[in-house]
Parts: C-alpha cells; sequence; structure tokens
C-alpha cells in the first residue's frame, strides 16, 4: 500500500523542523551546514516522488515532474528552506512539503512540467537582504548584491565560492515567460483566517511596503519651571503623528501603518523630550494607494510639526511596489478553495514571499494557511494537522484542474 | 575706598565656578574636596563681611551677622553650594553669593540677627537624595537615609563620618518656629522672566511632584500581516494617553505634566510594540489640585487602556506635596522686587529648592532671577551682571526694610 501523502507530509515537517545549525533551537540560514542538509533531504524525497533533482551552488534544490505535453512551459511551485534564528517549523518549509505532497497525490500525470523549488534563503537572516534563493533564479545576482557582506565581513560571492553546494551544481535560471506561473503556499503569519474560522485562502497581492524614518526636533527644557505654552515636546510632536497615522490606516483597510519603533532625548522623567525619532512602516497592496498614503501621512506630520513648533524630517529608507497576484492562476487557485473549505476568500499578504521575486518572471499566486494566533517566525509556530491537509488538497485540486 | 558689593559679588561667581572636583568642567558633590573648598571659600567672604563662621561636618557652612535686637529669631538665608555634573556656576552658588552681597550692603546692622547658610547638598547628584544639606538643619537626618549608599555601597552616614569636614565643627540645627524665616534668591531655571522680558520675581509656592510609572501591554503582531482592527498596538495606547496628558495640563495652569521618558518593545520597524512603559512627571502648587488631576489622569489612562484592550499598571512612584511660601514674607519681598523693577510677577516654582526642605522650620520666600533660554544644569547656564545687581538690590531693601 502506498504511503498516505498528508501523512508522509506531516513527518516530514518534523524531520525537517529537527535540521537546525543550533541543537537548541531551529536555525537555517543561506549557506549553512543545516540548510545543506536540508537541501538534500528535499532532494531525495522529491527523487522518491519519481521527480529529476538537481541543485545551484547557492543551495537551492529543483525537482522537475515532466508534463504530458512537451510543448507545454513549466509550472513552478516552492517556498524557501532558510529559516529565522529560532523558527517555527512550518514558515518555508511547509510550502515545499505540502507542493510535494500534491504532487504526489495527482491521480494521473500533469500536461505541464512542475518544477517544485527550494530556495536557499528567503529570511535573509545572514546578510541582511531578502530573497537571495528566490531571486537567483530570476537571473544572475547584481554585482551590489554579490558584494554585500555578512556580519564576518565575508561577500556574498565569497560566500558562495567558499561554501557553496559546488559538487554536481547546475545554474537554475528562469527567463521572464518561460513559465506558466510560480504557487506558493504559505502559512498566514496574520491572525485573519483564525478570527474568520476558516483554513485557507487566496491571495490577491503580495502588498507593496515603505519604510520611513520620522524625526521632531523640538526643546529639552525641564519638566517643573516649563509652563505648558512654551514647551515644544517633540515627544508630544510624535504621539499625534502616531494617533494621525492610526486613523489614516484605519479609514482605509487593507491599509496598514505601524510605528514599531521609537527613541526619545534626552529620555529623562523631569527632562521636556527635545527630539523624538520614530520608525514608518506603510503597506498596502495597491501602489497608487500607497503612495497616496505615504504622501499624506508625509503632509500631515508636516502640519503637526509646523503647528507645534518642531523641526520636522522625514526620511524614506525603503519604498518596495506591491507584487499582484496574476487573475487567471488565483481564478484556478480560488476554484480549487471553493471545492474544498467552500470559502472564496482573498486577501493581501503584507509581509513578503519567494512570490514576489518570481513575479519577475511570470503569473504567481499564493494560497495562505491558517496558523495558531497568527504567531510565526517563532518556536511556537502552529498550523493544525487538519489544516495542512486541506491546503494540500486544494493545491491537488488546483494542478489536477490545470 | 570700599569694594562694591555688586562687582564683589559678579567676581566671587568666578571663583567659585573655578572650584570644581574635575578640571574639565564644574562639578561639586556631597563632602567632594572641591565643595569643602567652596565651603572654606565662602565662609572667608563671610568672615570678611563681620559674620562669625562655623561648619557642620557634612559640609554646610554658616555666617552669622548679629542684629541690634537681642530678642529677635534670626533671619536665614542661603542656597546650595554643590552641582550637578557639568554644571553652571550660577545654580545654588549665586543665592549664597547674593545674599552675602545683599549683607555687606546693607546701610545699618539688622534688628534681626541674619544667618547665611551654604548648604553642602541639594542636588543629590552622589546619593541620590535631594535637599541632604537643608534637611539637616532641620534636625538630624533619619536611620534610613543614612543608610543610603552611594555608587560604592558607602553609606551617607560612613561618607560623613570618613570625609567629613570634623575639625571645628558644629551642629547646625533649628528648631521648627525658632527663626522668622528663610529667603533664598534663585535662578528661574525657566524661560517665563525671558519671555516676560523681566528680570525678577517671587514665587509663590514650591510645587508639589508626584512621579508615575505608566506600563500598557498589548500584543506584539507582525506589522504586514495585522489588520488595524484586529491589533491591540500598546505603543498607539501610549500616544493617546500622552496627548491626553498634554490637554489636561494645557487646560489648567500652572499645571504641568511630562512624559519624559518612553520604551517600547520588542521596538522593531517591522513589529507591533506589544508594550509601552512612559513616564509621568505632573506639578502643581496646589497640593489639591496636584491630587484631583493625578486621579483624572489615572481615570483617563485606564479609560484609554480600556478601549484598546491594553493592559493598564498606574505605579506612583513619588508624591512630595507643595510648599508654599509665606505670604508676609512674600509681600515684604514683593514689595522690594516692585520698588526696584516695577513689577509684581509672581509664579510657582516648578523645580525644587532647599526653602522645600526649610519650610519644616517656619515660613519661606523665594526670589527668582531670569536666566538666559531658562538654560540650568548646563555649562552655558546664565544670569547676566545687571540682573545679578537687580537681585542684590531687591534682597538688599528687603533686608533693610524687615
Amino acid at each position: 500500500m502506498m504511503p498516505d501523502p498528508i501523512q508522509t507530509a506531516l513527518e516530514r515537517l518534523e524531520i525537517l523542523g529537527r535540521i537546525s545549525d543550533d541543537p537548541s533551537r531551529l536555525v537555517r540560514t543561506f549557506l549553512s551546514p543545516a540548510n545543506r542538509v536540508a537541501a538534500e533531504t528535499v532532494g531525495a524525497w522529491m527523487e522518491a516522488a519519481g521527480m529529476e533533482t538537481s541543485h545551484a551552488a547557492d543551495g537551492t534544490i529543483r525537482g522537475i515532474l515532466p508534463g504530458t505535453d512537451p510543448t507545454a512551459k513549466p509550472l513552478l511551485l516552492g517556498s524557501h528552506l532558510d529559516t529565522v534564528i529560532d523558527a517555527g517549523k512550518y514558515d518555508g518549509a511547509l510550502g515545499i512539503i505540502a507542493a510535494l505532497a500534491a504532487i504526489e497525490s495527482l491521480p494521473e500525470p500533469p500536461a505541464h512540467p512542475i518544477h517544485l523549488l527550494g530556495f536557499s534563503d528567503e529570511e535573509g537572516v545572514r546578510f541582511h537582504t531578502t530573497y537571495l534563493g528566490s531571486r537567483s533564479v530570476t537571473g544572475p545576482l547584481d554585482a551590489e548584491t554579490l558584494a554585500t557582506p555578512d556580519a564576518s565581513g565575508r561577500s556574498i560571492a565569497e560566500a558562495i565560492e567558499k561554501e557553496g553546494w559546488h559538487e554536481g551544481a547546475t545554474t537554475i535560471h528562469y527567463e521572464p515567460r518561460s513559465t506558466c506561473g510560480y504557487v506558493e503556499l504559505h502559512i498566514e503569519q496574520g491572525r485573519v483566517l483564525e478570527e474568520a474560522g476558516e483554513p485557507a485562502c487566496v491571495v490577491s497581492a503580495i502588498s507593496g511596503q515603505a519604510r520611513v524614518t520620522v524625526s521632531l526636533d523640538g526643546l529639552a527644557d525641564h519638566a517643573g519651571t516649563t509652563p505648558m505654552p512654551l514647551r515644544r515636546d517633540a515627544l508630544g510632536g510624535a504621539a499625534a503623528c502616531i494617533l494621525e497615522a492610526e486613523a489614516i490606516a484605519c479609514a482605509d483597510p487593507p491599509l496598514v501603518i505601524t510605528v514599531g519603533s521609537i527613541s526619545i532625548h534626552p529620555g529623562a522623567s523631569n527632562c521636556i523630550p527635545g527630539s523624538a525619532r520614530f520608525t514608518i512602516d506603510l503597506r498596502h497592496p495597491g501602489d497608487e494607494r500607497r503612495l497616496h498614503h505615504l504622501t499624506a501621512l508625509e503632509e500631515k506630520f508636516a502640519a503637526i510639526a509646523t503647528e507645534r513648533g518642531l523641526g520636522f524630517h522625514w526620511k524614506l529608507v525603503q519604498d518596495d511596489p506591491s507584487a499582484p497576484c496574476d487573475p487567471a492562476l488565483t481564478d484556478a487557485l480560488l476554484e480549487a478553495l471553493e471545492s474544498v473549505s467552500g470559502s472564496r476568500r482573498s486577501m493581501p499578504s503584507g509581509a513578503g514571499h519567494d512570490a514576489v521575486a518570481l513575479s519577475k518572471l511570470g503569473p504567481i499566486a499564493m494560497l495562505f494557511l491558517r496558523c495558531r494566533e497568527g504567531l510565526s517566525h517563532h518556536p511556537d509556530e502552529f498550523a493544525s494537522p487538519e489544516d495542512i491537509a486541506t491546503g494540500i488538497h486544494i493545491l491537488t485540486r488546483f494542478l489536477a484542474r490545470l
């Protein structure tokens, strides 16, 4: 009797969850020994599922299931093998393992070839980059990226040369329009599905993200001897900005704005804050709305600073466009979702995923699975076996219908 | 020809400003060598002015000018000799030197004896206490205070025993109602006089001060994947509290409320703050209003926390009552102020002074002098020679009329 692909997938998740560079917690980073073992392990599972495997020197693993139509472009599936430090076992790994289980569950060979990719780096822990593995399959990394140093000063280029998986390595690159798309399953990393009581949904777009550093400069005065009208309190100004950002975000869902970090100077309880510095993280699935709100926020903050006699400095440190999911591919995924779970829920992803990098090649689509309390990047990260089975069923149906 | 007392005072300020434990900046702390030299120097000036001097083992210096009325209680004048680290030369020292110049300017001996006190500690730098020197003249320090350790672990009692000025020391203590009051001149340490364009004013009361630590606990969620309605953002709650505190203070002058310190956790730009902790410094010259506002603030904050689904913790860490100035003594000072400067301005002191400790003995009154940009506790602290002369004239007139 054939082993049950879902049971196998759950066991594989446990196995991958124990392949770690640190015996006391889960951590696999770009080119680390554990990341290589994880790729080899996944490669062996791919071969057992009848796929032909290859790997890139940077540690990305690929399995190819031939299609019955020799002219069809391949469909790409995948997610990442690397983790954050002290990670959970679902983020990344589940996407690869669930896709493999779906391939194993197919009643007959697909028309399109299926390429399953286990990317060597999405989290960017070692080099503070993102999508290093998935970006690499869309074309060679540029010289600036390759020169990025890790904490020890070793560049990405040197790391690949000295630590890469060179034996039997091949180049895994795709040209734009050479595939019929990329589909990724991932845990939601949020609480929307849990609140809705639904196991899965499709993703409408991966939100664009702007990051801003804001500084307000007032006057550090004595807390006892400075009457309120004479104050130029930088923290008061920051508080007004924080509430303004909150109000703007609440008024236009799915916009989210977060002030996650703040520091003030001098920071003594008996001293009026002379300066405040805080961060803005603004995400929206629509590029036009993101830019609109970014401009609106800057104008509101400038007005608050002027009104309070504060110096104002706005520094845009990152502004990534959104990656919309492909309507046709997403419709097919939605049909599979509906037939398995009865829901047609769709939502934007506020977190980045390998699909962002893959969107350079062609259409993308994503399936989100419910995770407990929205928790991720934490050892308590959890998706239930039932929800994982649901996710595999949806992917299987999607592949079978393609 | 007699030297001009005002010119002499200005020169003495420069001399005291160079008596420091650190050659690169002004610092004199409780029982430090420089604090002892400063007391000896002031003692010599007192003697030159015809005063009989004595000193306490803790370093407080006193000069006594006999009065013509043998039954009259003494009038106390004074301020502190110690400084903060990297101090200006006016805070404390000016009060002693100006009083001495006023005594020297008296056209004839006063009816009351005048006791001029140079306290060994007001700033509390070494032991994180306040008014150590001035409290000591109102009675022996209690055992708990005497056991307070400095950074090296040495207690106040040990420090006085091992480092005190024991040669020729006497006990300088006053019983309650044994004096006719205490009068102190001090720089304002705020910008009210500068804004008003006036050189001096009297003090109506030294404000009571409450210090509170506030904690708000929410949930540290992912900045990208948590829609606004699902957030329990502790910093959003803190921002609402900060603006509420500001509004309450602005609505009831001379109330002042300051949030001078804030920290949030986890404090990453892509993470919704799960907890926020900030300080409240609330001062008002009226005890009833201070307590009223403290209660109102706690209630408002609790409501904000409830509305936002945040845990709320309010910890009162200090609550000192106000020290009202004596109406009769203050009227006499006001008359002197008006006759010299034409103003009858009075304001509460938001900063603490030795007069708070002396209020235990009897009536107190204070004269504030304008200081540039309200700056104090800083090497750029500055009061103009003209304003210092005005202060000395006011004190002289006050003493002459007593």
